[in-house]
C-alpha cells in the first residue's frame, strides 16, 4: 500500500499542510510531491492529478482522494490505532467542529494573512474582518479545551487532525506578530515545537 | 435522548437545510427551532445556542454541536444502521471530498445564486466565477457516479449525507432555472421527488 501526497509549496500551501501532519501521525511510510503554485503551468500540473485543479490530494490504494477534510478522514479511519480524532464522542465532535469551521469560514484571516513561512513582520493594519476572525479562533480554541478538559499543550492532549488543522493559523500568528493573549500565545508555540511541523518548516524554509 | 437543531429560515438557509435531511435520514424523531436569518436580534438569537453566531447547531446528549459538516458526521456515527455514508471505502471517501469541497469551496455559486425556495427566475446574466462553480458541479456529480457506478437517482444508491449536501444546490439550478445536461438535470428532480426534501420544501414556503 503506497501513499503519496500531492502539495503545493511548502512554504506557501497551507491547506497542504494540514493532511501532511496527520500522514506523519499515522507512522505510515509516505512520499510528497510538490507542485509550484502561482506558475504558469500550475493548474495544467495539478489537474493531471486532481480534477478540483487545487492541492492536496492523495494517491492511496483507494483511488485519488481530493480535499484536505476528506484526506483526513480517510486517514483517521484507515489508521484507527494513530488517534487521529480525540477517543470520547463528544471531543471528537468538537474537534470536527472546529476543523469544520475552518474548513469553510475564516476567510478574513486566510486571505488577510496568507501562510508564508518566511514572513517574519507585524501587518502595519490588521483589517476589521481579519480582527475578528483573530478574536474568533482564540475562542474557538478555549472551546475545545473546554470540551477536552486539557489545559495547555495540544487542544486534545495528544496531536491530532485537530491541531494539524490549526498549525497554519499557528504560522499566521507568530509570523505576522500578532498579539495574543497567553493562552493562544502557548498553543503558537505547542505547534512550533511540534517535531512533525518542524520537519515541514525547516522543508519549507529550503524551498529556492 | 433528544435532538434539537437550531436553523434559520427554511426558505433562505443552505446550511440547516443539509443536517437537516441527514436528521431525517436517521429516521430519530427530533425537534427544529427556526431563528429568522438577518433580523436586527438574529446574531443575539443565535449566539444564545452558538459561539459561532452561525446555524445550525444541534442540542443533543453530547452538547451543542456546531457546523453543518460536524453536525452530519456526528450522525454518521451516532446511527450507523442509517448508512449515511456509503459503505464502500473509496466510495465513502468521495462522498466525503464532495461535501468537502462543497463546505469549503463553490463560493461564487453560494454568493452569486443564493438559496431562496420562492425564487422562479433565471439570472439574466450568469456572472462568469458562478458558471465556472456550475461546470465543475455537474463534474462532481460524474466523478461521485463514475465511483459509486450508480448511474442514476441518488449518487451513491441510497440517500445519503452526500445528497443532503446538494439538496442546496439542487434549489439554486432549479429555481434559477440554469441550463443544465440531461444527467444533472435528472439528479436535480432526484432531489426535488426526495420525501425529505419536500417536506423542508413545503415549510420553506409557507414561511411568512
Amino acid at each position: 500500500m503506497s501513499l503519496h501526497l500531492i502539495i503545493g509549496d511548502k512554504r506557501y500551501s497551507s491547506w497542504s499542510l494540514r493532511p501532511w501532519l496527520a500522514l506523519v501521525l499515522t507512522g505510515e511510510a509516505f512520499t510528497d510531491q510538490v507542485i509550484r503554485l502561482n506558475q504558469a503551468d500550475t493548474t495544467r500540473l495539478i489537474l493531471e492529478h486532481s480534477p478540483t485543479g487545487k492541492v492536496p490530494a492523495l494517491k492511496c490504494e483507494h483511488g485519488t482522494i481530493v480535499d484536505s477534510l476528506a484526506i483526513c478522514e480517510y486517514l483517521a479511519e484507515r489508521f484507527p490505532k494513530a488517534g487521529l480524532w480525540p477517543a470520547d464522542v463528544a471531543a471528537r465532535a468538537q474537534a470536527r467542529s472546529a476543523c469544520a469551521q475552518m474548513h469553510s469560514g475564516f476567510v478574513g484571516l486566510r486571505s488577510r494573512l496568507p501562510m508564508d513561512l518566511r514572513q517574519d513582520e507585524a501587518l502595519e493594519v490588521i483589517a476589521v474582518e481579519a480582527q475578528a476572525d483573530i478574536d474568533r479562533m482564540i475562542a474557538l480554541w478555549r472551546e475545545c479545551r473546554a470540551v477536552s478538559g486539557v489545559k495547555e499543550g495540544f487542544l486534545f492532549g495528544t496531536p491530532g487532525i485537530v491541531d494539524a488543522f490549526f498549525a497554519p493559523v499557528a504560522v499566521r500568528f507568530r509570523t505576522y506578530r500578532v498579539a495574543l493573549p497567553a493562552d493562544a500565545a502557548a498553543y503558537v508555540e505547542t505547534i512550533y515545537q511540534w517535531p512533525a511541523f518542524k520537519r515541514w518548516q525547516q522543508a519549507g524554509l529550503e524551498e529556492g
